[in-house]
Order: C-alpha cells, then structure tokens, then sequence
C-alpha cells in the first residue's frame, strides 16, 4: 500500500533542486507524491504550518514534516 | 542508470525516522543508497564535510549535500 507524501515548494532553486532530486526520485511503489506550489496555492499554506512545516522545501508524511535543506520561510510566502 | 545517493546518520531517532521515510524509500531504479553511520565509521566525516554536510541526517546525491531536519551537527559527532 502507498501512502502520502506532500511536497511543499515555493519555486526558489533550492525547492527545485530537492524536487527534483527528492519528490520525482521516490519510490512510487511505496508513496503518491503530490506537488504543492505553495506561493500559487496560497490557502494551503496553513494546512503546511499545521503539520509542522517552518520553510520550503518540505514534506509532511503521516503528518510529520520534513525540512530539506532552507529555501524561504514559511511566514515569507504569506 | 542509477545515481549514487549516500545517506549520512548518527542513529538519533530524528536519523532513524529520516532513514525509514527516505533512504528506504528512493526508488531503486533511480538511486543506488548507501548508508553511511558516522557514530561507528568517523573516518567518513571528513568526505561527508568535505560534500558540505554540516548535520546529520543527510544525505549526498551529484556532490550536493541534503540536509532532513537536524538529528545532530556534524561536530558533535567527532
């Protein structure tokens, strides 16, 4: 069975980057990755910050968050 | 062809998590993982500073450093 896994991006190069070598490079076998621009879908942002999330880019899987690197903060996207 | 993904840890429980929702979750068919204990094998500390690793968990993909939260600095470690 997969489970979730949400990628929460802004576009800065460093979410591109852990896009690219993260969210596209897991195992589909084993999660559904959804893509969440967060700077365009700006009413999910409190469903990020609810989960944990401080910057970009990051997941939240089976509710926890997890920072890859610091693109932007959280609170910049506002 | 696969890349090489070396996933750096100290076993703290933030490394363990990482381990599990990560490194154990790349596909296969896009990353070959290596997974590197810097506690037992401190002699890989310095090729894992060296790729700008400053904190485990980590990982080094292309020579780029990944950080996934922070479990532990690297100097703790030393």
């Amino acid at each position: 069975m997969t489970s979730k896994a949400v990628f929460y991006h802004a576009g800065c190069p460093i979410c591109v980057d852990a896009e690219r070598q993260f969210a596209e490079k897991l195992d589909p076998r084993q999660y559904q990755v959804e893509i969440v621009h967060l700077g365009q879908a700006k009413n999910r942002i409190s469903e990020a910050e609810a989960a944990g999330v401080k910057s970009v880019p990051a997941f939240v899987i089976d509710g926890h968050a997890y920072h890859i690197n610091f693109g932007a903060a959280l609170d910049a996207l506002k």
